[in-house]
């Protein structure tokens, strides 16, 4: 993660995961989510926070999703409705729920499909907020196959030379099995930078990079440049390549991907047309999951083996001036992993302050603070 | 396609695209070709140039593809050998022939898979070069699913904060079909360029964009430059998204899942490990080809007419000052497709030189040119 995103760690307090899984489930209950959703949405979000995904754990998440359910923007006892299930792929409907939640369930499915067929697919229309896919993608890659999840969201960012907004930052994971090194788990925004990350900037008082937003005009702005004093949902965002030279055009592609294959193909108009910010239920996004059963293709030890050739061969790589080390995608986050199994999970001390308040109003028990 | 793609257009000459379908064909089959996989090898040339992918069709690979065949670094009478065959995904070894001429028969295995399972996946090992990955993709589309398909090909590309080069331009495309609109198109490769368009730049006297390639230690150069003069092979191409800031992480990422999908999924070490460059078969590329059978997910008519708002909606997006449109891909392929119908295909002086030689030497019919 770059410096930009990272909080002033003297406002960090480390805390236990477990008791951060325990005490996000217990809250999500009281506020009305059912008790084995609740359980679902929690391991999800602390399986980020340990990866250092913290725009997508619990660290970021439970707030707003306590907001949303409060606010009826999220179904909190949502039932995953089976619209379409044929031989290696299903159709579901989220019923708003949040997929955080469904995740698991949704790739598992993919998973049995994949073992019966050697591929399987599944999407979801109707749904909340997606977590993090990459936690949903490692699901596969337990059962030793590959995973592949992307969703839909409402539109903030720009097509190339345009200047209105009509993409979501419409995320793309793949996550792959390997021997020793740690597992391939690429997860990101198709645009510049994910809504998160830039929220997380603007909390931390930093800038966001070169080419991440462009002027109201759609002009990408070539500077390092702080977040514009508007609404949020309102700030253009480009597509990841930033400009036309460098790629945006494919940024803004793959952006369409994440639409087809997760909005388009699970039945949903797309979120350009039925922009759900004007939707009293709140987001309507779309997923699409899919999982790849190395065991039908060809040896599992032989393809884990050349995965860590290729690992190993990429952390090797010399470094260009000002670098000192060539990373692959799952490397950072396993050795955040590692680092907060043996430290807890940092979490900003104002989130312990609401967490303990709602500990005492709730009369649950509070939660554990690591030893300094 | 960027002006700076472009030939000098007073050096072009306009054909018929049957007359170079089939003059391609005849001098495959006269240097060796199996007379049915020639066909197929045309076919899929000429389709490239109707769409104007110029660097994948006859017009700029025909003369490639000779040599090739002359220096036994293609096999002409390859034999697709299936390794595996489960359910509804297939592994095949390629014999070294080129994928340009199997890519329509292994899509269409995945295509028959997705009727019986809704999806089918055909990998493909040992192979020789690609064609227009989109090409093939095109052909799931014709039969109203969605085809994506992707290749690993020999290391030019550096990782991001790397100095040398680990990854190919590995390519990526996706293909789903609208109603009236032109048909999604997505075919692109992860690197800035591709390998044939910087050498069109080179042949064109015309410089690289900004964030094309990195200096030889591995620093991305932030203005237009002239290719090296050095071995194009040994140039240090950068992933698409140039740089850390505007995403070329995520370009890098995406090389890496063409890489799995396509390389190691399909039972070869990476190309990392074992780059053909130094092997005297040539390229031992290998390639992902998906089908995904919208019929399973849902209704067909749904989907394209959703296909046809949404892709509106992106034409009809204000643009930025100093574009007169926003595009989305396919778009510009489809209308260049009408264009060529109507007035040929162009291609060099040059190489309707050389066909004219090589009709002589073969004693087959020269290629017709279109009245001028």
């Amino acid at each position: 993660m770059l410096e930009r995103f990272k909080a002033d760690q003297n406002e960090m307090v480390f805390v236990e995961s477990k008791s951060l899984k325990k005490i996000s489930k217990e809250i999500l209950v009281k506020e009305g989510m059912r008790p084995s959703f609740a359980a679902s949405v929690s391991e999800a979000l602390v399986a980020a926070d340990m990866r250092g995904a913290d725009t997508h754990g619990a660290s970021n998440l439970i707030q707003p999703y306590v907001d949303w359910i409060r606010n009826k923007k999220t179904n909190p006892d949502p039932i995953l409705r089976k619209v379409q299930d044929f031989a290696a792929i299903a159709n579901f409907d989220a019923d708003n729920g949040l997929v955080t939640g469904f995740g698991k369930e949704a790739m598992n499915i993919a998973v049995d499909k994949a073992k019966k067929f050697g591929v399987g697919v599944v999407t979801i229309k109707n749904a909340g907020h997606s977590g993090a896919i990459g936690t949903h993608a490692m699901h596969a890659v337990e059962k030793d196959m590959i995973g592949m999840v992307m969703t839909a969201v409402n539109p903030i960012v720009v097509p190339t030379f345009g200047a209105e907004q009509r993409l979501g930052t419409n995320p793309i994971a793949v996550a792959a099995p390997a021997k020793n090194e740690a597992d391939f788990l690429f997860d990101v925004a198709t645009s510049t930078i994910a809504g998160g990350k830039a929220k997380l900037v603007e909390l931390a008082g930093k800038k966001l990079g070169a080419y991440t937003i462009a002027e109201p005009n759609g002009e990408p702005i070539k500077d390092e440049v702080s977040l514009p004093d508007m609404t949020f949902e309102d700030v253009l965002f480009l597509p990841f390549g930033g400009t036309r030279d460098s790629g945006s055009h494919k940024g803004y592609g793959f952006a369409m991907i994440a639409e087809i294959m997760s909005g388009i193909l699970s039945g949903c108009e797309s979120l350009m047309i039925n922009n759900s910010r004007d939707d009293p239920r709140g987001a309507l996004n779309s997923h699409f999951f899919a999982a790849f059963n190395i065991a039908a293709f060809g040896d599992v030890e032989k393809f884990k083996t050349n995965m860590d050739q290729m690992l190993i061969k990429l952390k090797e790589t010399k470094p260009s001036p000002g670098n000192n080390r060539v990373i692959y995608p799952g490397l950072l986050e396993r050795e955040e992993e590692i680092f907060r199994i043996k430290n807890g999970i940092p979490i900003h001390k104002n989130l312990v302050e609401w967490l303990d308040s709602l500990s005492k109003q709730y009369g649950i028990e509070k939660i554990h603070r690591r030893r300094g």
